[in-house]
């Protein structure tokens, strides 16, 4: 198994509910675990339960702070169709629910239905001539979240001017990214990934700092073909201190794996 | 009160439960409500239980055909803080759990953070240079579902070509909205609303057909300002038969008061 892998490993103790642990690895600051981390976790122990394999939507509701450490998903199908299961769950530590989840649960490798992209990947260039966000805050001494340290990502020059207090003032993040270690990432890997990159309102010209999550909700298209994926995600409406992060994912093979949107807080001046 | 006030009331039961009355003035097609009035019914149960008046956000997860008839909204408080209230809810029928919700409520009188909006209001012409969608129905014999009666929609002219078989070919649907009568839309209209609009896939050219939603998420910025609503619903990614539909809606104040995105079965050929 890989990191990412071990990482959101869940243990069936019974009566449709999982044991957890929530490592310090994908932590983003002040050791808070990054929010599409914990739905990975929930989402795995979701699956477990339904009778379909793959999450095609997933949202979480962030109650309350998570910590690093032991955690426990409890699980109650509400609904097995012939096509779907639908799922309700909610991660709990010490006695209190830190995350209350709804998902749809399907099987992405048994598709029937049209197919019809007008949608187009983000425009990126080549990797080559785009800067690892690693490597750029190992240069500048800028801070380098763990989670960070457990990807590659590779964003424009300009896309990452941010971090040395020059936005772009697009509103957006882009960038290819992928697990640390060549481990290959798989459809509950995705939940993460959708909430990986910095906060796209970092490169809008409004106030940097704290976002809490207070909703996430991805949906699934695709297991993703092995490799990079391109991600971009933009906020286009800060409106008195809530913002949206839309945000999609590709793979190598050309195609939309994932669609996520976010309401989140947006940070004072 | 209005119809749409008088359809969506719901009655204190006790115990977080709520009675409600689903009519047929909100059906879409052989008699099946529109979810996103399910979604305004259940909203405004959960409302009555969170410290907070206005959902910021709803998702609603569609378990099993709903009918009209009497229904139960049953609702669970996650989480009070501060500044927001999360609330779980399903809405019942005969035993069975036919939706079931997540939310976000807050008090949107009550804003302290920044705003700042890259997002750009849809392009519609004057109400004047559009087709009002009742009579063109009246007058071209298409359908026209009970919903429709209860608003007052007007489109562009491409916009409504689908319903006489010529789709524009965009995958959008745009127009100016309001419910008819001149009765003023709440935020819990809102939800109702963002799910009102022929299915934008009926303009992408892909088959035309039942779109079934299996999960709605409704994001709400803004009680909206009396008037007028301009919508626009789109749908980038149909992909083995799973498509999004995003939406947002703008009031006459020019100020964008939700977004929303639903995961639903494309119809087949």
């Amino acid at each position: 198994m890989g990191t990412f892998a071990d990482d959101t490993a869940v243990e069936p103790l019974g009566q449709a509910r999982y044991g957890a642990e929530v490592t310090e690895r994908w932590t983003v600051l002040g050791g808070v675990p990054n929010g599409g981390y914990l739905m990975a976790i929930a989402a795995r122990a979701m699956a477990g339960e339904a009778s379909h394999p793959d999450p095609v939507s997933v949202t979480g509701h962030f109650l309350r702070p998570t910590a690093v450490g032991p955690a426990t998903v409890e699980v109650e199908v509400l609904k097995r169709g012939r096509r779907l299961s639908q799922v309700a769950a909610r991660l709990v530590q010490e006695g209190d629910t830190r995350l209350q989840l709804l998902g749809a649960f399907a099987d992405l490798e048994v598709l029937d239905g049209p197919t019809k992209l007008d949608r187009q990947p983000p425009a990126l260039p080549p990797r080559g001539e785009t800067v690892d966000a690693n490597a750029s805050a190992d240069e500048h001494g800028t801070f380098a979240p763990p989670i960070l340290r457990q990807l590659d990502v590779h964003m424009p020059a300009a896309t990452l001017g941010w971090s040395l207090g020059q936005p772009d003032g697009t509103g957006e993040m882009r960038g290819w990214c992928r697990l640390a270690d060549d481990e290959e990432l798989d459809v509950f890997g995705l939940l993460m990934m959708a909430d990986a990159f910095p906060p796209a309102v970092f490169n809008s010209g409004a106030p940097v700092g704290w976002t809490p999550t207070i909703e996430m909700t991805t949906q699934i298209r695709k297991r993703p073909a092995p490799g990079w994926l391109a991600g971009r995600f933009a906020t286009g409406s800060i409106t008195g201190g809530y913002l949206e992060e839309d945000g999609e994912l590709w793979d190598e093979a050309g195609d939309v794996v994932c669609l996520s949107r976010q309401l989140a807080l947006a940070a004072r001046a």
